[in-house]
């Protein structure tokens, strides 16, 4: 059944039980009924018809405002039935409904809907055309608390309009939270609301009213795709023996890059191959059945058509996964799509667990797994890596070799069929040899999972996101990309910001902030001090500081003391500290000394140390390390240069300190994580004054 | 004298002088004059009182809105007279002025005020709080033409409450650029008028009109420290014997490494130290008057007390240039300045050019000229790196060696005493060897000068500009740095704009831009494709684009067509191309065919590559050559990955190819020189919708 609108009295109804104020209103059948109630209510009053049939009341003279007395809404109801009778002679006019006329003030508008992937999710913004103009409106998927009501609105740029600026008086603010707050509990409770818009809502300096709205009613629209997921055993990824179905000897075939990328695991691997009775020298079988044990895993490489048999297999082997590379499926048109349906309905039955269809496997690096038919495989470290599109890790992987950057585990996970993104999260999240998470995302299918699942992580770990697709060419390539159309970016975003996942625009701006906070000592604030042997990069880093909201902190007279002692006469005596081109490690030692024992005055040192004539960049790195292991503040290291820093930068990363290569990217990552935090009141949260 | 406020006769008289539409008006010292002046200007007026004490009209009820009538008009000017008596009686009252009430409208604000870089400014924005609120304004250094207003005009977030848009009514843009542009002109011949506010100009459907004013008079503000400058010989820098003041044996002083660095020097090169016969091989002279030969320049790394004295003997030697390393000068405080101004003051006389102080020297690679103390050599290209500050040339050139990048010329300004960054960028310009210009800046000295030379180099190479200190504690840092304290950053910003600089925010920013510009084929327009074999960069190249505004064309059903035939079944069918994960150079090559046939089509291809088992990476790279070489179409590079892409990206860049290997940073650079030459209207700019 098609949505309709539902009347005016319906919605007056709806926000009164909800405690949303409306002006005083009342129905009126006859002329005395409104002349009484508009008396009653105390004019002025402005008067609408009520027809089923008339939509575009003003436009059918079926509106009159500003009735100040008995005469004025004699000859309102009078003038109002008459234009609807001549406007549209057919429509039956239940009467006019007089509402009281509500005084000037800030306009606000709360509106709802229902996103395919994540249900209800309720936006708020500031009426008025340059609003409109710069689209300056929050988003929230719900439910969403009160606190999180309070942040999308303290996000508005506008929002200085309610809290009051210049010559705008504050309004009541606490009032607009409690209202949204209300209708976001209306819009959830209401299951038969399926979308809504209350424009305006008026805002004074005590008290607000909702002088027009719209509901629509229909039978709740179910966010799309969802399908019963059953948790994946956290042990599902603890693999101690493989098989690789459609291993084969010939270079040029996915099942021999796949075997030669196994050949380092120290467990048991099973190349199967009815046509081959060796591959790359072990031993192959005839097919799962003819294997001496059932495995952990079994990464199938073969074309579609045959890969339900094969899982089917599976699950008789009582084989806890299978990693399915071969592609052909839902990416493929609704054929495919059958098929992977298929795939899942045969697993389910037999509790086996499947990653893909469609994807490029799974690495391990510390357990020396690797599934994929990558070229290169990736060392061993603190980051996972979650993607949704498998050329990106083919791409990230090759990169990060000559970058010294390793990963926990690299997961694609192709068409989501069965495990998803956030699967693979929870085991990332409980995985003790990861720091950090990152997600290459193009759609989510279960929102609603998804924001519960990755609450739970984003306690655990720190979760950056790339989200593809914000654009409406970017969705439709993301659509022929993964078979699926992805929903809306900003409620994307504000459900990331709801799970406490970071996004990022940039793969690079994602490995930068994960790498951040897969660092030693996460910064417990904003307040920054700078201390550069370059002037130059000194005065940049001011305004990026300024830029990102990173407070550098006036020096105490007491603190320029320590400082004049250690600096030559001609140093900045300021922050950002100007070393001056001629020093040396010996007066970055001093520095941080002074550093370390004022360290309650700051939460994060940038160090920047640039190729000089004199000055040894590995001896800098070294007491940039033991400045780090002296203090529990956040030390960021930028180490600026070509060759003759990559020492330096690898004794740092050995050290787990973060370097930043362009001293932007430094100063946008940690800014990133603060706000991440503190979101748009970053100052207050931090109790600076921000600049 | 300081400035005074003009009355407010004296500003209606100069806006009617420039044909800025005011309200029809009257001065009135009697009831009766103030009764006829309403009479004859209609009503509704407004009345306001005429006293030279009284500053704060309406606080001292010096104002009456919104008179109907004669009676009206007579209460108000004995209104107006009984306040003024009580608010101020000392003060003179003159009578009132009657002034005609103007409907409703858009409200600008135009103002003026004088730079001390750039002297005269002129800044346009909305009223409204909103637009306070966002700080949306437009500035530009005058004189500016119509074309220069107009696009400032374009420029503001809220232009389109201007042009039109949803429910708001067009207004008249024309009559707004017209009265912006009198305005302009205004402040720039009436010599007097130091500052200047229109607040609020009302626009209607149909002209505009000043409502309120406020000009101030007094003598004309001169941009700070202006000089009289001579211009650069174009030749002073084709060296061809350089002599080293203070070279030394010593590894550890800076006149050792200046003569190791110009060991490679094919010129004459004569090391100068009264104490040493012999310096790194080299016969040393006691002084320049020892000198056989007067040489083309002389580097001086001596004390700075004695660096006077050596500017003389130069003169006397008739030494054209002079390269002063030595710091201590200006940027060490008011006895330095002292210095400095000798110094220049000594080479005036004798025609001596000075390079610095506190400079760090010159290089151009391809003629062996370092002059430098870096501990290594830039490579020779093509791009000209025109620095004021040193360590950040250190830190650039030690980069670029890994990098690939060479330099035409790098040089870094100093305290620019004498030689501007201006001067050296018009060097730069004519010189044949550059083919883009890089500028860091702090500060310019004379804004009108670097704006006029400025103009005249960006119409033969491009120029891009990181100007450091845009924060307020970035100015401050600057100062401490640069012993000068920076114009505002906005006024900057318009100052590049007007001469044609392309402004980017870091320094990386700048050589993306710059190589793209130093490439083949310029682009013509934003009509862009996207040909990947990553179906994930696919995706997120069509949000960078639209982030970046570029347009992703739309393909014919003839190109698909064509593309069919050359692509696997489950290409992406539209742009971006993704060819799938299976592509090989083949594919690559029959696509690039395609386009090269096709290429009446668009302006820009970016090509994605990332590493695959089955593409050759270094194949690809031949193809993208060829590609390019069968276009005029600009072609821009996106290989992705690690080491694998090296020797691609080699290949490419020795074909004057751009290559990004981040691939967010292709859009971004090539979107801002798009926007550079179209500004605001880059999608009218080229005839496309824009997304």
């Amino acid at each position: 059944m098609a949505d309709r609108l539902a009347s005016e009295a319906e919605g007056y109804r709806l926000m009164t039980k909800y405690g949303i104020p409306v002006p005083k209103y009342a129905i009126a059948r006859t002329m005395e009924e409104a002349e009484a109630a508009a008396d009653t209510i105390g004019y002025p009053v402005v008067m609408k018809v009520i027809s089923a049939q008339i939509v575009h009341k003003s436009d059918a003279g079926g509106v009159v405002l500003s009735i100040t007395d008995k005469t004025g809404a004699r000859k309102a109801f009078a003038a109002i039935m008459t234009a609807a009778k001549n406007h549209s002679p057919a429509a039956t006019v239940d009467g006019v409904i007089v509402e009281q006329q509500m005084g000037k003030g800030l306009e606000l508008i709360i509106g709802g809907r229902t996103d395919p992937a994540f249900g209800k999710v309720i936006t708020v913004g500031l009426g008025g055309t340059l609003v409109e103009l710069l689209r300056d409106v929050g988003t929230r998927v719900l439910p969403a608390d009160t606190d999180e009501i309070r942040y999308m609105i303290h996000e508005l740029r506008g929002y200085p309009l309610i809290r009051g600026f210049r010559n705008e008086p504050a309004r009541d603010e606490e009032e607009v939270v409690r209202i949204v707050a209300a209708a976001a509990r209306m819009f959830v409770e209401e299951v038969t609301v399926t979308e809504f818009d209350i424009n305006p809502l008026i805002v004074y300096g005590k008290g607000c009213c909702a002088v027009d709205a719209r509901f629509y009613v229909g039978d709740t629209r179910k966010p799309a795709r969802r399908r019963e997921r059953t948790e994946m055993d956290e042990k599902l990824l603890a693999i101690r023996s493989i098989a690789v179905v459609g291993a084969s000897p010939d270079p040029g075939k996915v099942g021999y890059a796949v075997v030669r990328n196994l050949l380092g695991f120290p467990g048991n691997l099973y190349p199967v191959n009815p046509k081959h009775g060796m591959i790359l020298g072990r031993k192959a079988y005839p097919s799962l059945a003819a294997l001496p044990e059932s495995v952990d895993a079994a990464v199938i490489a073969v074309p579609a058509r045959s890969v339900a048999r094969i899982v089917a297999e599976a699950g008789e082997r009582k084989i806890p996964l299978v990693i399915i590379l071969s592609s052909g499926f839902r990416e493929a048109g609704d054929e495919g799509r059958k098929m992977e349906e298929e795939l899942v309905a045969i697993a389910r039955q037999t509790g086996t667990r499947i990653m893909g269809p469609n994807c490029l496997g799974l690495m391990i690096p510390e357990k020396g797994i690797n599934t994929t038919f990558d070229p290169v495989s990736a060392r061993t470290g603190t980051i996972a890596f979650i993607s949704q599109s498998g050329a990106i890790i083919t791409t990230i992987v090759d990169w990060s070799l000559p970058e010294g950057i390793g990963f926990s585990s690299v997961i694609s996970v192709g068409n989501q069929a069965d495990m998803t993104i956030e699967d693979f999260a929870r085991y990332a999240g409980s995985d003790p040899s990861t720091r950090a998470i990152i997600l290459y995302i193009e759609q989510i299918l279960d929102g609603r999972r998804f924001l519960d699942i990755m609450r739970e992580v984003t306690v655990k770990k720190p979760v950056v996101a790339v989200k593809a697709g914000s654009s409406a060419k970017g969705q439709k390539a993301a659509a022929t990309h993964t078979g699926s159309l992805a929903g809306s970016h900003e409620v994307y975003m504000a459900a990331f910001r709801q799970a406490g996942v970071i996004a990022v625009d940039s793969i690079r701006d994602a490995f930068q902030t994960a790498e951040l906070l897969a660092s030693e000592n996460y910064p417990k604030g904003i307040r920054a001090v700078v201390i550069s042997n370059a002037g130059g990069f000194a005065v940049l880093s001011s305004d990026y500081a300024e830029r990102y909201c990173i407070d550098l902190i006036e020096f105490s007279p007491a603190l320029l003391a320590e400082l004049d002692a250690v600096m030559p006469a001609n140093w900045s005596r300021a922050n950002p500290i100007d070393m001056v081109g001629d020093s040396g490690p010996d007066r970055y030692a001093r520095t941080f000394d002074v550093m370390i024992r004022n360290q309650n005055l700051w939460d994060i040192a940038f160090v920047i140390a640039v190729p000089s004539a004199i000055s040894d960049p590995i001896r800098v790195a070294n007491e940039l390390v033991r400045f780090s292991k002296n203090t529990r503040k956040m030390i960021v290291g930028c180490l600026i240069g070509g060759d003759s820093m990559k020492t330096p930068m690898r004794i740092l990363r050995d050290a787990s300190i973060p370097n930043f290569p362009e001293l932007e990217d430094a100063f946008r990552a940690v800014g990133a994580i603060c706000r991440h935090r503190c979101g748009p009141d970053i100052h207050e949260c931090f109790g600076t004054s921000g600049k």
